[in-house]
């Protein structure tokens, strides 16, 4: 089964759900993907379907949006 | 460890979420709370600071609203 990704892009509510995924699914059982670091990702994340970051993408292809950290326009500024 | 708790409230926003949350933690992980249902919970979930549903409580008390189906004032209604 693919892995569930989640994409964030460091800001403080992204940092935050990001513990927050870890401490509920496991550290091995999701992939982090830090936009501003990889931002050859964005058009992943987008083609993903995901609209703002943090965001969960699950092992079947559906996106978790959590809470509201940026946009995905804000994302590639 | 205080389980997580699953806030939702029938919606199909909510229950598509409430799919794949049980798949990424596993049904034994998470505890399910209706708010159509079980009415009497609407104010422990708004206490607990959920703005919207459908949302996740965690065992530390961080609440990750997830995607967007209805607000607590529509859950009211």
């Amino acid at each position: 089964m693919k892995k569930p990704i989640f994409y964030h892009a460091g800001c403080s509510v992204c940092v935050s759900a990001e513990h927050d995924i870890i401490n509920l699914m496991g550290a091995d059982n999701v992939e982090i993907v830090h936009l501003g670091n990889d931002r050859s990702k964005i058009a992943e994340a987008e083609k993903a379907g995901i609209q703002s970051v943090p965001a969960l993408v699950t092992s079947n292809g559906n996106v978790l949006h959590i809470n509201f950290g940026a946009s995905m326009e804000d994302v590639k500024k």
